[in-house]
């Protein structure tokens, strides 16, 4: 198995007056690169007629800053895995890395199975689990 | 003394498909509210010609998400103060909140003092270290 | 009858790296003012259960730059008002000033009924009609 | 000749409530694409020490909106190219486009030369002038 990998284009539009890319765009990269893992897992998300009942929704992020991100053609590396999951919430681990190995940014990402009908957090079903087993690295 | 409230006026195009704020914009709102209350602290952050071996850079951000946020004309509170001064880093903690006391969300930011000539961190000094003690709760 | 004016204040992550807000935010302004235009007419566009046949969509957008706009705590002014009522569609003025005049940005928005149900061009209906004649200068 | 192409990634955050592209973000597209056709063309405006006295501002911006831009992993191809060169300012014409022909929106963009010492508009100068002439299509 191998990590799932979304390619960051950087915006111009992305950077500060400072030179490099703001700090609240890195949580808008890592937001883009979970979409794609989850949608590769099979998540039906994004369908028009995904049901609401099986909402997740995200309870909390954790970013560390390593190293300015800059303009260039060439997009980033977005890597995206699960580390836990469990009753009704799961974790993912987030990367911005380049081919080189240089780690730009790292975080963690707690999401809550959700229905939106009761606005309450459910467990999660076995869907759910099982598509997030093919990506759990522990 | 009283916490330092930024006034965070929600725009429409910060909502996303779900009707809601999107998760990206929070971490906007915390950062337009901690460069609001670093100068307001006396912070030359906004000068052109402030010092470059004084920056600041974000080290960490770590963000719970407790409500959904909602496009309205009324803005949202967001409150920013110190909770801890270290050698040559901070940490200040932000929370949005509602004059009835909702809490929308909670972050935790580590500030650490940066010397952009020589690119490496540094110690906080005196000038640094007394404005900052004004606004810190322990 | 009074020019509606919409408060528009900068964030601090409009600003781009020539320490101006960047051409692009000017839009989200004239969007935001627009919509604070609608509703302020009675438009039910906000409203979760708004008739999807009653749709408004933008057609066109000119935008000209008179003038850099700042980071600053104080908000700008964006008037808009209508100027032209047509069959099925209708023109909207929008100016980005200052208290003493200085006119920042103007924008000319030609915006077209919509009927979501079969993706075409309508009639503007009475109601719409009325409500835009309010604010109507010729 | 062929025409400049800049493929533009859609993101997700770049999606409104109502399922679409926000209009706001075909602006933010048009000049990601306008960076890159200037830099393919040998502009300087990204090295940090470009002569300040050389830069080039927007003037005015004419969009037409023509269809829906949807979210999918594919890009957009943003087609730039010049349409008039002035004295002291130029014309660009910017389409996003699909392979198969579907055009979605059309700009046009007025950018005039600007020294930043005086804070005027100034002539086109000859190494300008020559760049952009690759590009015009009359």
């Amino acid at each position: 198995m191998s990590r799932h990998v979304y390619d960051c284009h950087i915006r111009f539009s992305d950077v500060d007056i400072y030179g490099h890319v703001n700090n609240v765009k890195y949580f808008e990269y890592f937001q883009e690169a979970r979409i794609a893992f989850l949608v590769s897992l099979g998540d039906p998300m994004l369908d028009p007629g995904a049901d609401p009942t099986m909402r997740q929704v995200v309870a909390r992020i954790d970013v560390d800053y390593k190293r300015p991100i800059l303009f260039r053609p060439e997009p980033y590396g977005v890597e995206t895995w699960v580390t836990r999951i469990g009753t009704s919430s799961y974790d993912l681990a987030c990367r911005i890395v380049d081919a080189d190995g240089t780690v730009y940014s790292k975080a963690e990402v707690r999401l809550v199975a959700f229905d939106v009908s009761t606005q309450r957090s459910r467990p999660l079903r076995d869907t759910e689990r099982s598509r997030l087993e093919t990506a759990l690295e522990s």
